[in-house]
């Protein structure tokens, strides 16, 4: 299991929590996602045989935010 | 046919925009609704025999912003 903490600009309000969340949440091999809304971060932790961290970047990017 | 600007606060996205877009549009009377995301300002057109501007304000306010 791996752990990565990314800086995550443009989330602004719940529902680009549950928009993260859920997509995120959505990958195989992802154990768990959780925003930090106030300080722009989400904590991912995944299988790295199942799923890549580009993989989960890009989730995000593709609901709109920018992955720093 | 009336037309009211409601300030709104609380509007941070698009998801915002299609929250409240989405549920004002579907209350019976309302013609059409608009959010103007940077200004913070709704737009609606609606039928006063049908829906009262309380009716909208309160369904704004349930998907969680602050009708000024």
């Amino acid at each position: 299991m791996e752990q990565q903490q990314l800086n995550v600009k443009g989330m602004s309000c719940g529902h680009c929590v549950n928009a993260i969340e859920g997509s995120v949440g959505k990958l195989e091999g992802v154990q768990s996602v959780k925003v930090d809304l106030n300080k722009g971060l989400v904590d991912v932790s995944f299988e790295a045989e199942k799923v890549s961290l580009a993989q989960i970047k890009e989730t995000i990017e593709e609901q709109g935010y920018d992955v720093q």
